[in-house]
């Protein structure tokens, strides 16, 4: 049997990486299979990779509970024939401090993704207001722009500590503790299958109510919406595709019941597949963290 | 009489300064009050000199047609007590390739702030597909970046090539001719005027139809809703607040009442104001541009 190869985003030690990891040693454990990793450098690459079948699977973020959706991962998804999501994995994000140098007081600089920086700036504010903020591409990037500079230091991941053998700081640096961040294993290859489905449309104008139908038809069947974003088509300023998170199964004859009908007030409708929820726990991702490592929350 | 204070978000040469540089303008002629600009290191500082009445006026980018919403400024205006939409103005955004070089095939790198280089991605990829891709934390800082290095270039505003004197190699490569950013120019005085409301709520627990009963209130008197995103509280992953935009004034009767009805249904409510709305034209942009500047498009 030929290895499943999962695509990611990102070089390794980011938290997307951790999270085919893990997605990767699961499958290994359910099925037998061996698995293969394609590091990628953007969502826009990785999602291709999987719609183009060079992979079996692409693992990208969607959403973090502190910076809000990750519009390309919603926007690729849109314009893509036949990617659905197979799984649904939400990462504990704990961003930690990791250097060369051991003290806070000497560093002058931190580096990281402007994401990462941003979850951590009130943390930054309170404890480096001396030091001056550096954008990277990635974590991992940054990491290699401090090098071996102790008065630099990065955000990363806790898995990069182990990996590139840095000093940590400090951990739980993020100004948020519920911070999360929610990944989605997609595939060209879908399957009916999980308790949370995901759809995506446009409306004909941008009608008073265009809304209401929709909504009305879920709430009438007791579908929960458990998240609503409007993405700007590209084609003008104030026209949208709504993307939806529904807390239902496409096998439920409710759901089926309520798709069909939104037919009759959609322009484009694309589902984009039932798939099962996992929020990771730190038994997950033990074989990834520093050795002994126990998050303090 | 003092001078109007006028804060921005980021140094001179951002499209932001280029939109407060055209508010104070237009205010000036308007009224024969002299304006002062304070510019600001993030939307978070930008916004709260305006809650704490440092500055009369606040200008914050809102949302891009390529990118989506811009997250920072939705949870500032949720978080702060006092703060109103006075304008919406929408800046047709024209990055603008520059450097201190002159050709195209001479370049390694290419320096942005995210935002731009992710804008003009197709562009990069088919012209310069061998240069790295550095980010900055703002067009203008991509420009100290490149210093006077022939190599290197920066994606930056056509104002941006006046102020620092590059020559400009490229116009106009985003990847979607109708990139457009919406701007707020936001206070603590706010007024009832303007087609537009915006408004934010929260819900009392996240049921099946807990939107349905709002958007049927707009929808029943006719309100069109132009624009919804859900943020996530950041108490736990899945619970939202709901932005919406309408085109509706607060002084019109259908709109007061839909917002009387509203409050049944929300558990916090908060109304950002009723503002009209501008699409800059080259006209008002003429001053901010480089002599003899006309866009091809």
């Amino acid at each position: 049997m030929p290895p499943l190869v999962v695509a990611h985003l990102g070089p390794r030690g980011t938290n997307t990486e951790t999270v085919a990891l893990v997605y990767g040693e699961q499958h290994q454990e359910r099925t037998g299979q061996a698995v293969e990793f394609f590091p990628c450098p953007s969502i826009g690459k990785t999602l291709e990779a999987a719609a183009q079948r060079l992979v079996d699977v692409a693992i990208v973020p969607v959403e973090n509970s502190t910076e809000g959706g990750i519009a390309i991962t919603l926007d690729c998804l849109w314009a893509a024939e036949n990617l659905k999501i197979q799984q649904e994995l939400v990462l504990p994000i704990t961003h930690v401090l990791l250097s060369r140098g051991k003290l806070l007081a000497d560093l002058t600089k931190v580096v990281s993704h402007p994401q990462a920086l941003g979850q951590c700036q009130k943390w930054l504010g309170a404890h480096l207001p001396q030091v001056s903020l550096v954008p990277a591409n990635s974590t991992t990037e940054a990491i290699q722009i401090i090098g071996d500079d102790p008065t630099a230091a990065a955000i990363a991941s806790p898995r990069a500590a182990t990996l590139f053998d840095l000093s940590v700081l400090q951990t739980d640096i993020q100004d948020y503790p519920d911070n999360c961040t929610r990944f989605w294993a997609i595939s060209s290859e879908g399957y009916l299958a999980g308790s949370h489905t995901t759809l995506a449309f446009s409306v004909p104008r941008n009608v008073p109510g265009a809304l209401v139908a929709p909504l009305q038809l879920l709430a009438q069947r007791n579908i929960n919406l458990s998240r609503i974003e409007s993405r700007p088509t590209k084609r003008s300023l104030g026209e949208y595709v709504f993307f939806m998170d529904l807390e239902a199964s496409q096998t439920e004859p409710r759901l089926q019941e309520a798709l069909e009908k939104l037919k009759q007030y959609t322009e484009v409708l694309k589902i984009f597949g039932s798939y099962p929820t996992k929020v990771l726990q730190l038994a997950d991702l033990q074989h990834f963290h520093p050795p002994g490592w126990s998050s303090p929350s």
